[in-house]
């Protein structure tokens, strides 16, 4: 665009704010206006379960700037408390609220930049609007869900096991409140698959945590305390409620002006952030995006994305060469001591897109085994089965989750295939990572699968393989804390000696505890000349897989 | 190559091993005899240092097999204490020693694969033969330390301040023994740049270690206690001597055997890791390994290439394609609480090499600073200034380095450019990262400079612009811990109020704390008509530059 002189954006946070700093490094004499809804710009949204927790002890470190400070560094005009009610676009205007002094009044641009963010989710439920319910997504809803927090209430109710959810439920546990933590679906944390899951409902049992998966909120009922009726006929009992069911772009300003709105609900914008008026842009939550991985307008309101489009949307205006790739949904979760993290595209949005694919799951160390405080990390792969080409990934363990999936986040960007995973060269030493990665190790299994060396059996289908040998391959110590149904020990390390115990006749299914040892017995028998398969990930995965059958 | 019954390995750590369990895995009926002259196999050679220090307890975690584990899992014939002397070529035999026995005798081969690794560096210098004087680079090695450990041993002394010589004297001194470190060079961990191992020689006197830079022995004196005469004159009163030099290639066998020697001491290899003998591999540490990015034959003894070199040798020997990429050279350090790490190229080798290049330093939190535990990352960026692909990194810090550097790494691998590190989307919560990474931020901030936009000084050219005006533009409150000689506090804060006391006509070199705030001091003064720079990487690269000159 040429000549913008008066650049106005909707939203003082994340890609708002971030708008408005570009703008100003690139050009120093157009007029910036920021409006923010609320009495807060440029905060720590995601930092907000941290501060009710109480990691985060001081609020105001939440304020990462105020409209002075924005003032004084960027020579920015920001308006707090100032709702933009409406977009005029033939006259190129918006029209203001004030909403301290009521007043409202015009205000023109050149180019405008939405940036209002999405809005939590509040189904129209009896109860729902007590003032008891609440939701965390602003500095004022933490102030209010703070205020009320007095030693009476005991027991808090979280609604929706997403990102919000897990993250408040635990910082609630870590206030020594009782809490309850409901889900409609039947795991927590939907970007990663059941299965992937079962560690977090685990951990969160593990911390206290009351999970009602599969439960539905019908009803909130005042009384003394709050009951919760369930579709299922359950109630619950608590003192108050957090609603953390999702977001929803926040469209209404763009919709109203004529703006076109995506299948998703978000703003649609084009890879410059430009809406369907060239003068207006749109970054952040309030926007669909295109998936790197299969081109798809989805909704994925993340942080990052939300900061680099805001740059872009400043690049454009002022005349820079800049577009956005789209977003592949890398995101992370702390869950008490766990991590789960994912990026790419999940098994379920693979099978529901009928995309072909295959999986791996890769239990490893996070760093070597034989230096102190390893812990393991569970990995699963999803790839291209004839390109090898990676289309997600999802990790969840202790500790260096976060590491395996931001390596794994720039495979996928690579558009990398599992041949560049076993390759890849990651630092090591003991503390550290192991001369074979996690991530290497899921490479070289899945190239083995391509090579066909390796040959799978899922866990979800092991209930079909009755006529199978279904074999434990570890050592006998291992088992006692339990094994597979129906399958008959033969370590390893004896193998060699005792395979002549098994039927040639029959099919046989081989595992172990994480599947490394379950390939080498494959290996071994499959060249004797059995037909056998390899339990993918090993007893961990099935174990991980039945967790979700019995939740 | 067709049919191979017989293959032999010449050694059973990391690379032989890998390649022995590979080709068992490929081959049953093969017969698979592995050699190893020490009395362990696989051992976890990267481990010996954690265990001189105590943090792993037991010596026998560092053992993970043991010949008989192998030959029950994978039918290997292991013989330890056997030493390949010779190769017959033309007749594909080897002869060995049992060195228990002393007893020689031929063993033939369809195929060979040498995997003896390197050995450390022994100086022809007077008195190093003294038996006080150790290596640590196998378990013997280790034992022989660990037996003279006695309570009259108080000092020791570290030769070498690479990789191992860092490990070895962080051991010690968790051991509770007094320690100096003599690196002939002027820094330590020459992988790095000097003034990226800054922090880490700041750490080692912080922890008691006495650093010696540029000291060279030239001799170790026996007395009741052990004289180091340094070629300075400097002497150095010790218990006992750790050589940490470095290792070079085992390389004697192949030679006599007529093998192709690299120019670098390393055996030459194909990318299908043969030697010039197609019958005879070689992998690991013997090798020389093509850089991956300047293509340049090297040594780089690292496991993780170790292990992969092995397994495509066994993968060739048995019919499968497979082809050895290359070394990037990725690797990292633990040195007390800080961690250093890199990949690809650093800046002396660019301009050893005449490569064009810029560099860009990013000094960042691992996490969300308002989450607590948050340190500083600081990361230097190597790229190639017209195309922007990345030539290398380099990292030190307390937390997050390892992730860092391992993302840059799959970056390096995939011929990433600073676009795409700027887009990258990496996972972020408050616990783990940041919206925009570190990563994020020097691939913008290199953007910047690319688009002309962000204007450098480099802090070694600081001292040559004695006509600039040098604005420290921190608040006054951060100015207490020291700032640049001359230089004149203007806060960024204040900045837009006060530029006009800058002279127009000479040049501006602005400089914050690590380089954000100088960038957007620059941004606004440079579209006033100021000729304006930033100082890269701010005040902390100035400090860690500046205590290089006077280490």
């Amino acid at each position: 665009m040429a000549d913008v002189q008066k650049l106005l954006i909707v939203g003082g946070v994340a890609g708002g704010a971030s708008a408005a700093a570009r703008a100003r490094r690139l050009n120093e004499a157009a007029q910036i206006i920021v409006f923010e809804r609320g009495p807060y710009v440029s905060f720590a949204n995601c930092g907000l379960p941290y501060h009710l927790g109480g990691d985060i002890a001081e609020r105001e470190s939440l304020l990462l700037h105020t409209p002075e400070s924005l003032t004084a560094r960027f020579g920015l005009d920001v308006r707090v408390n100032s709702e933009v009610l409406s977009i005029d676009r033939s006259n190129k205007t918006v029209r203001v609220l004030n909403r301290l002094t009521g007043d409202e009044y015009l205000e023109s641009y050149d180019a405008l930049i939405l940036a209002p963010g999405a809005a939590p989710i509040r189904p129209p439920l009896p109860g729902l609007d007590h003032e008891r319910v609440f939701t965390l997504r602003t500095v004022p809803d933490l102030d209010r869900l703070m205020n009320v927090m007095t030693p009476d209430v005991k027991h808090v109710t979280v609604v929706g096991a997403g990102f919000i959810g897990l993250e408040t439920v635990e910082a609630l546990r870590h206030r020594g409140l009782q809490a309850s933590l409901v889900e409609r679906g039947t795991q927590v944390l939907t970007p990663l698959d059941a299965e992937m899951t079962a560690p977090l409902s685990h951990e969160l049992k593990a911390h206290g945590v009351e999970l009602l998966l599969g439960e539905s909120l019908q009803s909130v009922n005042a009384g003394e305390r709050l009951t919760l009726q369930m579709e299922s006929g359950r109630q619950v009992t608590t003192d108050l409620v957090v609603l953390a069911i999702g977001v929803k772009p926040e469209n209404q300003l763009a919709r109203e002006a004529g703006l076109e709105i995506g299948s998703t609900g978000g703003v649609y914008v084009n890879e410059q952030q430009q809406t369907s008026d060239s003068s207006i842009y749109a970054v952040g939550d309030a926007v669909e995006v295109r998936h790197t991985i299969n081109g798809k307008a989805v909704l994925l309101p993340l942080a990052g994305p939300a900061n680099r489009q805001g740059r872009i949307a400043a690049d454009t205006i002022f005349g820079r060469q800049a577009h956005y790739r789209g977003s592949q949904g890398t995101a992370i979760c702390k869950v008490f001591d766990h991590t789960a993290a994912s990026t790419g595209l999940n098994e379920k949005t693979l099978q529901a897109a009928n995309m072909p694919y295959q999986k791996l799951y890769l239990h490893g160390n996070d760093h070597a085994s034989y230096y102190p405080g390893a812990t393991m990390i569970s990995l699963k792969v999803l790839f291209d089965p004839a390109s090898g080409k990676l289309l997600g990934a999802q990790a969840v363990g202790e500790k260096g989750v976060d590491k395996r999936i931001d390596v794994l986040a720039v495979a996928l960007q690579a558009g990398m295939t599992i041949d560049d995973l076993a390759e890849m060269e990651l630092s090591y030493a003991p503390p550290y990572g192991a001369a074979k990665d996690p991530v290497n190790l899921a490479g070289m299994a899945a190239q083995n699968w391509q090579a066909g060396l390796l040959q799978l059996t899922q866990p979800e289908d092991l209930a079909q393989a009755s006529d199978a040998q279904i074999i434990d391959v570890r050592e006998p110590e291992e088992i006692a804390s339990g094994q597979i149904a129906g399958a008959r020990n033969l370590p390893l390390s004896q193998l060699r000696q005792l395979s002549h115990l098994l039927d040639k006749n029959k099919p046989v299914i081989v595992y172990c505890m994480v599947g490394l040892r379950g390939y080498i017995a494959q290996r071994h028998l499959s060249q004797l000349g059995f037909n056998v398969r390899s339990l993918n990930g090993g007893y961990k995965t099935w174990q991980m897989w039945q967790a979700t059958k019995t939740a």
